[in-house]
């Protein structure tokens, strides 16, 4: 919340506390509805809330209610008579009343389907069944359709007539007899043309759509390559059944990277919002990874102990096996990680996979190298070690650089190649894996080069 | 390219070698310009890139210009006539221009500003100082304006007249004689207005704006958070001199979010495709950090040489380092990407941190002691190590995994505190320092326990 409307947000709090309805409502007109469901988080006493909301002039409190939090939501829909009830969901868009419901008790929803009209209640049913993040479960129904047959003036009018509730108008989407996509036609088209032509001469067939069972991902995907701020939604038969909006896809888009994020750096993701989620909760996402990679730390320890003597016989060689573990590994992370997130974008393709190894290898060589001589330079100049001790720590840093950055390249490409999500195979995946590599590697070197 | 658009770019190129001008037109014509882009790529001979890219119809061509990669613009731009180049450039939304000239070698962008209008001229070179990343350096100068005293009528009449190279009709924005933003007002209510209503009676004054010095990324947090598809943007004086649309903010977002993943791998980000960068160029991004990191890890080596007597009376110490310094490390990850992640999202503020970190320690209490619990009854059954042996790993690992959630939690925010960028916090960085905690805490039990 920015400073200006904390300021306010405190006089909207002072209207209602001084029972001053047409100043508050007033006000409250002026302010952004997003601004006020974020000062109504702010509050803490229940009763205060209710109050403020059912203050609010009837035209901004739907808005204000689907940007509120569940919690909040919960507080007025319990708390809301039952025609109140009907008149917001009267008034919401339906997707923004799908993803309250999504998150309600099942008494909430019970009572918000009882009031609804029956039509609205048969979508509402229809729309919490599509899966999660499917086009289904992100559409709205609120758009303009026009037929093929009618003519800009006929459009027109539909538009004057219809396009209040509509969640955009911008683009309106034509359809034959049968309610099947044909084609689109912008408003910007329609406001220049002669009111006598007919929809089908004006419109533009070349529509991207998507199927409600698509995936969110791809949907965003077409948003950003064809510039578009909204996209139809087909059923199988290719008849229009909702739209989705460029609003939605924003979020969809830092959800999604979000989850990339979350899982590179070995969490399983959740939805959940961070402050509002519980240690417990927490724990649960985070806790499986770790014990995996926990559990296959046995390998490391396995090959230590095999090599017990090695390192017996240069004490001097343990000192260095959290810089070996330590530089393979962020190497690793490197290659994955830039690897992962070009796959994402659509930057580097499977077929890629020969040229990006290549790169990745020699990228490493040169870096490995540089990080070895310096490594050299430092361990006889400053730590005293032995020349032969020193060559073999640096020796097999550069190997190991090589070789986690070829495992950091291939394992995310082979688990995409088996349909797993690459996302898994980044940083803490990469560094259990090539500590054992880079253990290996330096016992290997240390035995032939100290004669151990 | 998706299979479909192959064949259609197939039959393009199979027109213009049979020469028939007239149904590569009309084929081209029901292609979307960003597809043809794509398709261009893939073509090696650059005389045919030429050819086919001269027999586009004149109405895409420009479109499609904005979307080649910068090699092939130039290309074009080298090859085309003053005169051609000039109607490009005329054809073009000057924030492609821009983009476009941004990486054009000096020869090019002379030929492109001496063949522009003085006026083009001017505002290309004003737009080309605008620094980096600035909404200045986003925005365009395609919008509708309107005066405050028009009329309805007058307005749409405007529209009509001029929106036809806007780059977007459908919000409009409201300014006062002296061209200082007063408002904005959607072309939805235009169109349903009565059409001899002034404009300053139905234009929202609620409006959302930025100046050309803002960040791109506050910018793009503004577009989600007030689901906005443009933002009109103002100079120091509040006069409007551009807008910004959302398809540039969906770019901006995938780039910020890019950007962050690099940086949180250790990566100095660059803007550079990966295809298309040099080694040497990788080799710059990657290996600063890598150095920083080896060198650091000299305080571990340090730690593990002074305790030596420590290890030399119980070798099997040796053999689980890895599995805690990478433990800890892992835990230390995920806690700092967590706590990046959500600062960046806007969902924890810097004022939260005692909070964060109560909960971040809490977390790291309970899969501490399950790691803890599991860890010691694998020692103690399967690797037959000591009872001690096994409580002294057992305990140190729990420890260290408080204490690196505890350093992945409080060391991105001091670094945001500090003015710094948290993301350069994240696991590399985590990861060296708990390195160094986890090994001083192991010899400190070990010592402690096993009396060494």
């Amino acid at each position: 919340m920015d400073e200006e409307f904390r300021k306010d947000f405190a006089e909207l709090l002072a209207l209602m506390d001084a029972g001053n309805p047409a100043e508050f409502k007033k006000k409250a007109a002026d302010c952004l509805p997003v601004d006020i469901a974020e000062g109504l988080e702010e509050i803490e006493e229940d009763a205060r809330v209710i109050k403020l909301f059912r203050m609010l002039p009837k035209d901004i409190s739907s808005d204000v209610f689907s940007y509120m939090n569940s919690d909040q939501q919960q507080l007025i829909a319990e708390s809301a008579t039952n025609a109140e009830l009907k008149a917001l969901v009267d008034d919401m868009f339906l997707d923004d009343t799908v993803d309250f419901l999504e998150e309600m008790p099942a008494n909430v929803v019970k009572k918000v389907l009882r009031n609804a009209d029956e039509s609205t209640r048969k979508l509402i049913n229809q729309f919490l069944n599509y899966p999660e993040n499917s086009a289904g479960s992100l559409m709205t129904i609120e758009y303009v359709d026009l037929h093929d047959y009618f003519t800009v003036r006929k459009a027109m009018d539909h538009i004057r007539r219809t396009g209040i509730d509509k969640e955009t108008v911008y683009t309106c989407y034509v359809i034959d007899e049968q309610r099947r996509l044909v084609g689109h036609v912008s408003l910007r088209k329609l406001i220049i043309a002669p009111e006598s032509t007919y929809i089908r001469d004006i419109m533009d067939t070349n529509t991207v759509s998507a199927m409600t069972t698509d995936d969110q991902e791809a949907i965003a995907e077409d948003f950003r390559r064809y510039d578009l701020t909204s996209i139809p939604v087909t059923d199988k038969e290719n008849r229009l059944v909702g739209i989705i909006t460029i609003d939605d896809i924003l979020d969809v888009i830092q959800d999604e990277n979000t989850e990339d994020i979350k899982k590179m750096a070995a969490i399983i993701p959740s939805d959940e919002k961070y402050m509002d989620t519980g240690v417990m909760h927490l724990v649960t996402h985070r806790l499986p990874w770790l014990m995996i990679m926990m559990l296959s730390a046995t390998f490391s320890s396995t090959i230590i102990t095999h090599f017990e003597s090695v390192l017996a016989g240069a004490v001097a060689l343990t000192a260095f096996i959290p810089m070996l573990t330590g530089s393979a590994g962020n190497s690793g992370s490197q290659t994955s990680v830039t690897v992962i997130r070009n796959m994402s974008l659509g930057e580097v393709e499977l077929s890629d996979w020969l040229s990006v190894l290549w790169k990745e290898v020699r990228v490493a060589v040169v870096t490995g190298t540089a990080l070895a001589v310096v490594n050299f330079l430092r361990m006889v100049i400053f730590s005293g070690t032995t020349v032969m001790v020193s060559l073999t720590v640096s020796i097999t840093l550069m190997l190991a650089i090589v070789l986690s950055a070829a495992v950091g390249c291939l394992l995310p490409m082979g688990a995409k190649r088996l349909g797993l999500d690459p996302a898994v195979m980044a940083s803490p995946m990469i560094t259990t894996i090539v500590d054992c590599c880079a253990l290996l590697i330096y016992f290997m070197i240390a035995g032939a080069m100290l004669g151990l």
